[in-house]
């Protein structure tokens, strides 16, 4: 277990990687993440997942399909596996992002910390109204849509997110795959239609909030039988 | 299979039910509301659990947590998966949301489409800039935090979002939590601490955009190998 050279995801193909595993890598890094800032320095595949109500053996399994990062006897290095995992997701380097759609979705996102500690950056911010033009919203300056192209070049952008109202994703996701644009972040609560070359994810924000009804719906039906 | 009778959650214990099924629940609803919109009666735990990147033995396995759903040779009954599900998460009751923080994050969230139609009402919206009182959201007056015990009481308010910048958001969830909210949704950047009674999910957005750098990040490995 100890041959961390291995860990670097270019030897591998990582096309049979099922999408859910990807969604715990992100998890896992949080946590890692939490865990580095506690200056805590190693850790267990148990202890890793009991943090996230996963088994250890999920941890490990889920790992596997990269590398292999633990060593015996001391577990997984904080940093290194923070690194790894980095490096698997893609963002231990920059990512430039265009934002479509300038209300209060956007303008929320446009000064959400949370991406540019992750490694996106939001460099673009693009909307149809005309008025909103030359407008600067959490220092970057809002431009026409029309300008698309022009800017998806010049900045090098690679990811765009949507957050226009429903009718219009589609639309824009279009315009945003016809200038290069190679993963797009849906916030429009409809789902799009993208070219196979395109990825995707839809943020459904209701999902969090099911989470939490379900806990107190549980509590609620134990007392109403207690 | 076939005793769809039982599939009421009123008779199991949920304690044991991981996070992780709880969160495929939702996805299995979002996939079995889209089918139902496409007017398909019936479905496989094998076609339900593909277009989501499970298999059918997860899809089994998760359900079986909360009963038998399934019928044999036909699979699941799809409004009546939806309306399992809708019980098991507590959403086929309406909850009341109050919102803390109407900066631009709090209007984009007045403005989601998505959680009324899961059932979740945002019925009050709070914030400490007294400015902002009085003012009209998205159909929803704002008012001040002064207010929430008030507020929350009556209107019968057990769910909470916190919208407001990191350094405040333990102090309002604090302040939620007196006034006997059960369960908080956290948009802001930061972990909160809570009393075990009270339920939480931190929404971290950049999650959603580390799942498109890896494809992207990804196949550009590929493309430099070849």
């Amino acid at each position: 277990m100890s041959d961390s050279k291995r860990k670097t995801a270019n030897g591998i193909s990582f096309a049979s990687v099922p999408k859910v595993v990807v969604s715990r890598l992100s998890l896992y890094l949080r946590e890692l993440q939490h865990l580095r800032a506690e200056s805590k320095e190693t850790i267990s595949s148990g202890e890793l997942g009991s943090r996230l109500g996963f088994t250890d053996a999920q941890v490990r399994k889920d790992l596997a399909y990269f590398g292999q990062f633990g060593y015996p006897g001391i577990g997984y290095r904080t940093d290194e596996l923070v690194q790894a995992i980095r490096h698997i997701l893609g963002t231990d380097i920059e990512w430039r992002v265009v934002i479509v759609g300038i209300g209060n979705l956007g303008r929320a996102l446009l000064g959400y910390k949370g991406f540019s500690r992750q490694g996106f950056e939001i460099v673009a911010a693009l909307d149809s109204d005309k008025e909103k033009s030359g407008s600067v919203v959490e220092g970057v300056e809002v431009q026409s849509i029309d300008r698309l192209d022009e800017i998806v070049k010049q900045h090098k952008i690679r990811l765009g997110m949507v957050a226009v109202p429903a009718p219009a994703a589609q639309s824009v996701a279009d315009q945003l795959v016809a200038a290069g644009i190679e993963g797009i972040v849906n916030f429009a609560p409809v789902t799009i239609n993208l070219p196979d070359h395109v990825s995707q994810v839809g943020v459904d924000l209701a999902i969090e909030l099911e989470q939490i009804s379900f806990t107190v719906a549980k509590r609620l039906h134990a007392l109403r039988r207690s």
